[in-house]
């Protein structure tokens, strides 16, 4: 009997999450029932997005529930296909992939992976949910215009690869925030002109003032905490703030975010403060892809994937991966 | 001789403003060069922002130094005329209104208060800066849609009563916020659907919630604060907050804004928190003042105004506006 170890939700972490709020069950192969496809699980991803998934916190996206089954990004191969859009041999991407072996998704959710010059598993990357979260965080939400300094934090992470890269091919400034030196020294390889060790730095504020000269036109904004405080009071007048994570969070996730508030500064600055969303999108992921397909034919762009190997690595993948322990994009091989 | 008694800044407040932080002086009345306009002082308006000028952190205008002559909002009639744009007997209306009964302010600052059949002191409230301030702040960078509920925090002050009424002009659903009961009582004449008094309530968040059923849309700060964390926790999903005043932290001016930081809340609401100044509106302060004079013309407005009068009295006015003493928009007739 072929086994299907399955990862289910123990407990809701209370702060940082550790590896025994899940277990692993033996599961049997699900049934695909009409609507949708049964596939080999090739790739997973885990995203910082996917903390308010296992929180009891208003969120975005419905939470899972203890006993429940995890899911998230995901690449397989259709093996049974209840949907007259699929068959089985087509590699299809989908949100919507169990912490498992062999999984059942619903048809809506998939995406075929087209064969382009990228391996498949960059529809989890740059291709897919942290390429496309950068692309419309910094061009569209974030409105820069050429020349202007753009800061990002977790820059060598799954999003801030990409947001520095494209900043640099549209002619904006970069400067990068990350926590160790190796990754700082990889960001500027991508192209940052400059960057910042937030836990070596002994003033944040200080240090954000000497790598933006101009100021901080637009801050990328994927982890909030002091690294926030430090963009807002080197914000220029005019600047933008786009909220697309909070990871520093992690380890006090349903308690209130505590610090300075900026409300002086935002009414002096004139400055904007955004959520943001990859769902409201949608209608333009396609032109997105197109644009960094092409940037990545070209050569513009380098990636870089943490992989870790095994179903049994999922939970270890993703607490490694909210404590800044990986180095790129990071992603579980099946 | 006639006496022109003038208000110079004494020290810079530490905390809240007292009047003991400015002395009257008997200067000479001053001579008008080229350029510049020689007015009798009419009426004087003390607003919030000029707590940022009596400070040294850093903000949008240029502060006063200790020993400088006090300016601000006025209306005046010009005596003598450097300047081709304007004749003796002309009444204009300008920022650079020295605090005292006869001073000299630059002509390109001035503006004719044209006959129309609101006072001539109006072109301090609902025609002049807290009447395009609501007028700007509510129905373009708060961009409402018909029937979404707009919080409006000082709601019977200059800018919120002028928000308020514009909000149910335009068939918004407005709630107020304000510090005393017959604030509020008024607020419900003028059109507000719905009142919260900050001052007595025991859970602001709940007060909140309990006045706005649907949610918050739209939140048009005009104070910060503990108000701010409230309507924030209320607020939708695209929900937007227009920066406009800090009034509650006028006792806490220069040091940094503490209390909830909503970063968690601005992603998953995809929310936007804008910082709002009324400089950035001037081109079209013309249509924004003719539709203001229109509503007022068809009685769709009504307004209040807290008068104090006599020169003596205009810092113990200032002072008694950042405490939320006044009722309505607070000007010193001379």
């Amino acid at each position: 009997m072929i086994r299907n170890p399955s990862w289910v939700l123990r407990s809701y972490p209370s702060g940082m999450p550790t590896v025994g709020n899940w277990m692993l069950e033996d599961r049997p192969i699900p049934e695909a029932t009409k609507g949708e496809l049964l596939a080999k699980t090739l790739w997973l991803s885990v995203d910082p997005y996917m903390r308010g998934r296992i929180s009891q916190a208003k969120n975005y996206a419905t939470g899972f529930g203890v006993g429940d089954l995890m899911s998230g990004g995901g690449v397989g191969e259709v093996i049974k296909s209840e949907s007259p859009d699929f068959k089985p041999g087509d590699i299809v991407v989908s949100d919507y992939f169990g912490w498992q072996p062999f999984t059942t998704i619903p048809a809506s959710s998939a995406k075929l992976v087209a064969a382009t010059d990228a391996p498949v598993e960059a529809s989890l990357s740059f291709l897919g949910m942290p390429g496309l979260t950068a692309y419309f965080a910094l061009l569209k939400t974030g409105d820069p215009k050429e020349g202007e300094t753009v800061l990002i934090s977790a820059a060598s992470g799954g999003v801030g690869q990409i947001a520095g890269q494209i900043a640099r091919i549209k002619g904006l400034d970069p400067v990068a925030v990350a926590g160790t030196d190796a990754k700082l020294e990889w960001c500027k390889q991508l192209g940052y002109r400059e960057c910042v060790n937030h836990r070596t730095s002994a003033d944040l504020v200080a240090d954000v003032a000497a790598a933006c000269p101009n100021g901080v036109d637009l801050f990328i904004d994927n982890t909030a905490g002091p690294i926030h405080d430090a963009a807002m009071l080197n914000l220029n007048t005019f600047g933008r703030v786009v909220v697309v994570g909070t990871v520093a969070l992690a380890d006090r996730f349903d308690q209130p975010d505590i610090g300075l508030r900026h409300l002086r500064k935002t009414l002096i600055a004139r400055a904007r403060i955004e959520g943001f969303l990859l769902d409201d999108h949608e209608s333009e992921f396609e032109t997105a892809k197109a644009d960094l397909l092409s940037w990545f034919k070209q050569g513009l762009f380098e990636t870089r994937e943490d992989v870790i190997e095994g179903i049994e690595a999922v939970p270890y993948a993703f607490v490694r991966m909210m404590n800044g322990e990986n180095f790129g994009k990071q992603l579980v091989k099946l």
